[in-house]
């Protein structure tokens, strides 16, 4: 698929729920349990969204469309969650995603992108040249992986429970393979 | 995590609004994009889990809860919904499979089954002697590994589109590479 707003926008549009709806009211084990050591948990991984929100997509959006490529955007800090989600439930990272979701989404309809403006290029700190309609494509893949992610930590707090089973799930990981 | 009731029913109970919020309304793109040749869409996907509701997890509960390992389970049909699932809209899908889904959870909830009737055992066609906590297991490892596949085949539909970010992003598949 081309990148294009009126497919991109409902997908972003629709993470805070397809969260609230997998993670919201379980019990502690599912949204706190990880993939081992330096693996993540569902809780985790939406404080990582909150972080994107707060200093990722739109900013970068904006830098770009103010400065082109003259200023690299700021490196994305992937690690902020452990110190920001500190103390807070998962109940009100969830609030919180909402809520600047839906900001942000409204700063993006104020733009009245163009087709056009897609094609405009900014500077990535790593990556160089990048297009808008990368940068916005990627906070929708972005949104989709972590989804994926959550769902996979998920399944793998039964990789044992399941039994001979786990000879047909493959995302739970091969008995005693390391595999991420 | 050891299988429990108190911790299972929680994540079934929540697929079909999980689905509905990721799907529902959703340009057609996104529904029925694949990953390539003989690979599924989000909407084959859902026809999947229909099947499932109908032929395997709650029949198979009744099958070993009544007849122990003496009666093999049925083999399930892993692509039955191709031809179950044609002329239907996503929307009868998604109605359908969380009418199914809530009324194998009162069956379930209806069985009263005690922590000792976990450890009761049956007979899979190919895997052999397993026991009812890991058949349950599975219902829902089985849930949050389509949940997971769903979100990766819609993210692949980006895996162009997001240019030089596909180097962060390893769901959508190093390119030209042919992982699943």
């Amino acid at each position: 698929m081309n990148f294009s707003l009126e497919d991109a926008v409902p997908v972003l549009s629709r993470t805070p729920l397809v969260l609230r709806s997998l993670l919201e009211g379980l019990p502690e084990s599912w949204i706190r349990g990880t993939e081992g050591p330096d693996t993540w948990s569902p809780f985790d991984i939406v404080g990582h969204l909150i972080h994107g929100e707060r200093t990722d997509w739109m900013v970068r959006t904006e830098v770009l469309l103010a400065d082109g490529e003259s200023r690299p955007f700021t490196p994305f800090d992937r690690v902020a969650m452990f110190e920001a989600s500190r103390g807070k439930t998962l109940h009100q990272l969830l609030d919180l995603f909402a809520e600047l979701r839906a900001a942000n989404l409204l700063r993006l309809a104020s733009l009245n992108l163009t087709t056009e403006d897609l094609d405009r290029r900014g500077r990535h700190p790593e990556l160089g040249r990048v297009t808008l309609g990368e940068l916005l494509a990627t906070w929708v893949a972005h949104d989709l992986s972590h989804i994926a992610q959550i769902a996979r930590v998920m399944g793998r707090q039964y990789q044992d429970a399941v039994g001979p089973w786990r000879a047909y799930l493959p995302m739970l990981g091969v008995r005693g393979g390391s595999e991420s």
